[in-house]
């Protein structure tokens, strides 16, 4: 059977993550639903990263096994179709190799983080971002960043239901940045690591916006990550401002275009 | 009754509009609610710009007559409160003189439309921007946008509903740029006049897509302006990428901060 990778974008706000559950909208269940509209007996597909309630997709890769050949540009479009109207939208297929697996040959996931800091809410970006009312020290939560960057027990930024085997993981990169908006600030967030556990990235934006606010010394995070305690972490922040980013593959099989 | 001047943004999709009609959610009539969770016999606002259903507004401005003194920023506040959960914020509220006018003081009225070229489905901007299939020339536009700055007699891009007295009115500046998105191109459309016509900006962008697509020589802009023939119009596009971008005063009341 010729296997295929996706590469999918969402809206993550009416769906209750990623991942199937029966009776609920999923991102997944959306998208199986609209290749069972090509192919009734379709079954499965499996993705790069299982994202939470209400967290959105930028490049979420998955890959899924069907019963024939279909033209790329074809069967991207036929999904489009079959997905309408849930905010997904297949953004390129490509053809791969029998064995290719989207989660397991991934080496590298990133994450984009919006923090809106202004006293109107947001209006055209509702669920979008996580918005908060008072100023953040960006040069504070940069420094704070530092300590969390390379190889670690993160077992503090994780949640306690968190299935991976070990804790010790390896941030990649944790850039902030920051730009003014409209009456107020936005400050955005970018992690890259091979793989991330269970709330790793929002464990980290709590932390972080605690450092921001004055309310953590930027040493704080090394206390906390040394403590390798869950009960070190600052408030695990909400999830409309989290977006699955990107995903790498030793040979991309994407073409961008 | 001292007056306040307000800049409000909104997201037009759940509303029928700006202007208030009875039993229809509208953002006048949202704003209106709130201001008698202040005060109860609050009557109405004015504002600079009535936008259309679907329409969305960055920084419309309006002003109210309010029985007493109130501290700006705790107005603002208030009023955010009592909106939710609508999207519609209050970015800043002012004092201004008893004679000053949010519509008749306004001397420069500003657009921005956004158009998406792209295959897949728009899911986070889904009803923030008019989504196409096929790719437009640039350049083309640009020429034919020529053709419409100045002083002109507008009844082509003018709604047959326009209660405007004059069809004639001056467009002081249309500039339009496009920037890559992931597998896509967005064209954004500014626009600046003291005041428009009803529909006239959609008009506008309706027909300079035909440009954009090749189905219009950039000339055809030109004739269809001087036929002075509503029918001469090309497609009045969808509302949903239409903003009102900003309105100018002399004495502009709003600090922007």
């Amino acid at each position: 059977m010729p296997r295929y990778a996706f590469k999918i974008e969402y809206n993550g706000q009416p769906f209750k993550g990623w991942q199937r559950q029966d009776n609920l909208p999923t991102v997944q269940g959306a998208v199986e639903d609209a290749l069972r509209k090509l192919q009734p007996d379709f079954e499965t597909i499996a993705a790069a990263g299982r994202t939470d309630t209400g967290v959105h997709g930028l490049a979420q890769v998955a890959h899924a096994d069907l019963a024939r050949d279909w033209d790329t540009f074809r069967l991207s479009e036929a999904l489009n179709y079959h997905l309408k109207p849930h905010p997904v939208a297949v953004l390129e297929t490509a053809p791969v190799a029998d064995d290719w697996h989207a989660r397991f040959d991934a080496t590298e996931r990133r994450y984009l983080f919006r923090l809106l800091h202004r006293r109107a809410p947001a209006t055209h970006e509702k669920g979008l971002v996580w918005q908060i009312n008072h100023p953040l020290n960006l040069d504070a939560m940069q420094s704070a960043a530092t300590y969390l960057i390379g190889q670690h027990d993160f077992t503090t930024f994780r949640s306690t239901m968190c299935q991976a085997k070990s804790p010790v993981k390896t941030l990649d990169a944790l850039e902030i940045d920051e730009r003014a908006v409209p009456y107020g600030t936005e400050y955005r967030f970018t992690f890259r690591a091979r793989s991330f556990l269970h709330n790793q990235v929002r464990s980290f934006v709590g932390s972080l916006e605690r450092v921001g606010a004055g309310a953590w010394p930027p040493e704080q995070m090394k206390d906390a990550l040394d403590a390798r305690d869950r009960a070190a972490c600052g408030p695990v922040c909400p999830p409309g401002g989290l977006y699955l980013a990107g995903v790498s593959y030793p040979n991309d099989p994407f073409t961008g275009q």
